[in-house]
């Protein structure tokens, strides 16, 4: 199969664009390094180092055999997109090419703006181009549970049925998502189900938890392909946040009283959704949607276990939730698509943290603790950026 | 109260500019001409002959005794919208300042990527203008019955509360909208339903049906204060279309079969909705919405009617349905909510309908025919826009 990984510079496009490749497609990325350059704004850095694309794709065709293709350019660049789609002619597109951090949408007007339009309207130009080109591509999409929110019923997988008044239908699953990120991954769906309808597309919407882990069996195979691991207030997920913290010894920052539930996957599981949901795709016209998580924890759970399993001390600290979000809520969140489909969940696991913190401890002195708090505030307009870790070597 | 109408200039902003100032308000509007822009580039034109912004203010004052501030200007300059929320003050934002026509949204992938990027980022400026100079000015937001589609349960407004898997919640009601332009009012929606959480901001949406009407009390006092009449394929509203039809002995176009239901407003129930609402702010926090038409009616029954109703001979002509959407659907849309705050509704009569035959039988010798029938397929991803009436004279 011919796959197209958007985003495939990425924190997951490029591990996931290795599994597929390792799984014998044929793939090819894109990239704008946009998220290379969200390290320059913000003066922080991934723990692990990266190498460029070029060195990426080169260790992997040294290693593997494989010429993986690059594509470099912006999704918003309608002209760009088309010209790629009909050169590469994918059967289906793996969508990771947009910037997918709440709280650097928060940071002010300009960086909503930029997230809403940058995601809107490269999905836009894909889905034109499918439109255009070839109606039959797959488009795999990564969206977020987080477009969900917290409701006080189910979450079902995309559509629910409702009964109302006497009546019946089965519609979009409402959402009410908690940022302006995450309100551009809802416009996104709308979008594409729209796409679906009129003009046949076929698609499918991975609604994606919160992805921990540093490595998968490709990224671990030579250093030039690891892939990126964010710890800052910003990027940085929960979970790899704090396993930092812990071998730092510094406290582990619980947002408020810790209660928020919240899917998790790990990185592994991230590729072999994507290979799956590309293996077995959506009919023409089809909206599908799978909540792509193995497993629901609260923040203070994950803290708990992050404790337990370090060897050292570690101590939990409450601080006020830069986030407008509920605390205990109910959360029963229905994941059971893609287990159906074959995925066998990597569950977290002692081993799992232990690997975490090896590579952590691997490249401590890389770590910038001025960078692991929030700086982004939901309630204000305006919140000062981390400070760039070459500014506070200078005070 | 101090208004500010954004898209001040149009079919709808004019005229409820006027109809707030009549009502004592302290108005000011702001336009972008935009909607004059688009006559040129589709090569149309209002049938009614309306007069610049500058004129239309200069009548206003001179009749009513009574200064409208004009702000000439795009919401898509962040700059822009700050300036003027900062510099007027208003008490309340009515915000009809968006590109309003499906067709237009539907005529190619430059035109969709405009209309989303305009409608939502516009919009999004909006709030952050509120949220940095007074949380406490109310946004009256227009959206469209259009953001719902078709459903096959009763359309409530804006919220609906499900019973699921034995437990309740009370969410936003979930929507399929029908074009790129239906679905960047339902973007909007959802930006500003988070907008109030995390900001505290008071909105109304108004989702309004078909508007159909050429005249206001204000409007008819002088020529120079008339608003627009659109006929046309793309700007052209269903009812206000076939009135020119009747006249022009050309057969009214159904679309389909004509069993499309929607929801009608007369536009000078517009004005009166919006004065309504604005007057009754909702609550600091609150996302309100308002279903804002006052009757439904297939399209096939808006044919008749206007055909039981002319005088002349007056036929119905069958023609594929440009769009995607549902016929023979069931429709059952709530709203009573702006009756409950004091609206009366002006139903469509004969009255009514005798009045358009008079302006359209007025303004004859201005309509191009060939501007009526769609142009613009929904299935396709590039349509031909309608031929300039000036080039069509050419041939």
């Amino acid at each position: 199969m011919r796959i197209l990984v958007l985003g495939g510079d990425g924190y997951l496009g490029w591990p996931t664009a290795l599994h597929l490749s390792a799984a014998g497609h044929d793939v090819a990325v894109a990239d704008n390094f946009a998220r290379r350059g969200y390290d320059e704004e913000l003066g922080v850095e991934s723990l692990v180092p990266i190498a460029t694309l070029e060195e990426r794709i080169a260790a992997w065709a040294e290693i593997a055999g494989t010429s993986i293709k690059p594509y470099v350019g912006d999704l918003c660049d309608g002209p760009f997109v088309h010209a790629m789609v009909a050169d590469f002619r994918p059967d289906t597109i793996v969508h990771f090419g947009e910037q997918r951090a709440a709280p650097y949408s928060m940071i002010d007007q300009a960086h909503a703006v930029y997230t809403q339009t940058n995601n809107v309207i490269g999905t836009l130009n894909v889905m034109y181009a499918i439109a255009d080109i070839d109606r039959d591509i797959h488009l795999v999409k990564l969206g977020t549970m987080g477009e969900y929110g917290t409701p006080n019923i189910d979450i079902e997988e995309g559509w629910i049925t409702i009964q109302h008044n006497g009546r019946t239908d089965t519609v979009m699953y409402p959402k009410r998502p908690g940022s302006f990120y995450h309100l551009s991954k809802v416009h996104d769906s709308h979008n594409i189900e729209f796409g679906c309808r009129i003009w046949g597309l076929r698609a499918t919407d991975l609604n994606q938890g919160v992805v921990y882990g540093a490595d998968t069996e490709q990224t671990k195979l030579d250093p030039r392909l690891a892939t990126r691991f964010d710890y800052d207030g910003v990027f940085g997920t929960v979970l790899n946040r704090m396993v930092i913290q812990a071998v730092l010894g510094h406290p582990l920052t619980v947002y408020g009283n810790g209660t928020q539930t919240r899917g998790l996957i790990n990185i592994v599981d991230t590729a072999e959704c994507v290979r799956i949901a590309s293996e077995t795709p959506a009919a023409p016209g089809e909206f599908r949607v799978f909540n792509q998580f193995t497993e629901q924890m609260s923040v203070r759970q994950i803290a708990d276990t992050v404790a337990a399993e370090y060897p050292g001390e570690c101590v939990l600290d409450e601080v006020d939730n830069p986030r407008v979000e509920a605390e205990n809520h109910y959360y029963n969140a229905k994941h059971s698509a893609l287990e159906d489909l074959g995925l066998k969940p990597t569950l977290l696991s002692m081993t799992l943290i232990d690997h975490l913190f090896e590579v952590v401890e691997r490249h401590k002195d890389r770590v910038d603790l001025s960078a692991i708090m929030p700086t982004v505030h939901w309630r204000d307009t305006a919140s000062e950026l981390p400070r760039a870790a070459s500014e506070l070597a200078k005070t």
